[in-house]
């Protein structure tokens, strides 16, 4: 069996570890959001891609959710001493040395997928993950502060605000001229089920679908997703202040209405919210929070039994 | 006063370090050794203009007598794990962070005395400290092995090999093109002393002097050098395999014949090598072991004090 997901950064990559649990012996293609990639101090860095890398690798720091485990911050602190900025993204040591390899390969003129590729040799995910493009794509989001509207990093937003000055739009530059990697299109084709974690919709799995070809390419397989709202709060992280940047209600059935029924064929919600319904979509309930990794894997086997059962 | 310095690495640093405290009133101006600088894993690295400031600037590895203090390795072993070559370079968490800095603003277009320039508004050394030139000239070494007979970077050399493979020859690739750095002449042109420190004759004070201009500008001037080889053995280090690799003699006679008497004023050897002797030179038999700040500022002191005596 071949199964395409869809993954942003800690939700997605929590997920994918209970779906690796649940189908062992299934083919996992993952398809990566790189919107949120940034370059500091020179270096090439793609949160999503090694969230998921470390998280399936075993080298992720569980507690945090993101980042490398046993993480040290020498050179963070001696790029402040030499007064660099960004002080805001919080890069380990360990974490610098996936960077760098990336972005010595980027220079020697290596494709970001065949990079992953690379850097997953040693990871071992134990699914093949692919960025949703090799082209530059990044995500900004506009802004109005004391310091005028502008036109911010998707980074600078997330993590140096916290998303509390409100979005007033999300683009994702590049988008337009920007193609699937290579094995994209060919993964979702053979797919027999794409599964969409609860990762954010907007900023992650709403990033990968608007890469050309992807979203169209989808439509024909069987999608089924797992929300990411339950009972009108995001499971985590700040969706909400997503959802509101482009005029979406925080809920399961407006992020279902998002998504479309023309996409997504199976839907999973909490119980708490059992009676969201959108023609041509079936709608299950089931306990969606992700405790622990039976928990999770649990979530990824019912989203991958409906999707069997929808796909019969 | 205006005293102009070049220097190599380790001995150099400390020597200066004796310079600056025999005459804290002095402008000292460095030119510093480039010949030494490689790019490793993407990053431009410049182990003799980072000794300098570093240990100036207080921020040494004093046991050592490179990289930085307190030092921790994550990175270079995290790059290890991914299989990135070479690892026989011992790179720093803390100096990876300098590497990074100096990378980006090349990468910005800056040039490299004013990346120098900025790393040390940080680090204060008390001395301009200045690259030999901005062009990129690097020192390679035709050796011959069991591989065959080839050119390797002197890096590989020095540190990989250990110099136990003999040199052929070693060529400064670039030296052809480069210009000295914004600055090396004035500063030359301006000094009232020169002093060649007792840095390695070939591969550090022989490459400073290999970038054209820089040698007929400092042959009007009056310039005194600090013997590096005492009774027919580097002070320390691994000079004797560069001298070699020239057909030089290790001896405090040779490499004072390497620099001429149209170059050099004056000469400081140890007392075991009195009766060191060239025509048109003044030769001063002194203690010259850097055992120490004190023995070191005498050295300095007994330097420049040959330097202002023949300058009368």
């Amino acid at each position: 069996m071949h199964i395409v997901s869809l993954a942003g950064g800690i939700g997605g990559a929590r997920f994918l570890r209970g779906l690796r649990a649940t189908a062992p012996d299934a083919q996992i293609t993952v398809i990566g959001n790189t919107g949120d990639d940034i370059t500091l101090f020179g270096l090439r860095v793609c949160p999503d891609l090694d969230t998921v890398m470390y998280t399936l690798g075993g080298g992720i720091d569980e507690a945090q959710g993101w980042g490398r485990d046993k993480e040290t911050h020498a050179v963070k602190e001696e790029l402040a001493a030499y007064g660099m900025e960004p002080q805001w993204f919080g890069l380990g040591d360990r974490d610098f040395a996936t960077h760098i390899v990336r972005s010595q390969m980027l220079a020697a003129g290596y494709p970001l997928s065949q990079i992953t590729e690379a850097l997953c040799a040693r990871w071992q995910p134990g699914v093949r993950l692919l960025p949703m493009s090799d082209d530059r794509c990044e995500t900004h989001v506009v802004v109005e502060d004391e310091r005028g509207r502008r036109a911010i990093h998707f980074q600078e937003w997330w993590v140096r605000l916290r998303a509390s000055v409100p979005a007033e739009s999300i683009a994702l530059i590049g988008a337009d001229s920007a193609q699937p990697a290579p094995g994209v299109l060919e993964a979702i084709a053979e797919a027999d089920a794409v599964i969409l974690p609860p990762s954010n919709p907007v900023v992650s799995i709403g990033t990968i679908l608007q890469v050309p070809g992807i979203r169209e390419a989808l439509l024909p397989k069987t999608v089924v997703g797992v929300s990411p709202i339950i009972g009108g709060a995001p499971v985590r992280g700040m969706a909400d202040a997503c959802l509101t940047a482009i005029g979406v209600e925080t809920s399961a059935q407006a992020v279902l209405g998002l998504y479309g029924a023309d996409l997504v064929d199976g839907w999973l919600v909490a119980p708490e919210d059992e009676g969201v319904a959108l023609d041509g979509v079936a709608v299950r309930a089931r306990p969606l929070l992700m405790h622990d990794a039976d928990a999770t894997a649990a979530i990824a086997r019912a989203a991958l039994d409906l999707a069997l059962e929808l796909s019969r």
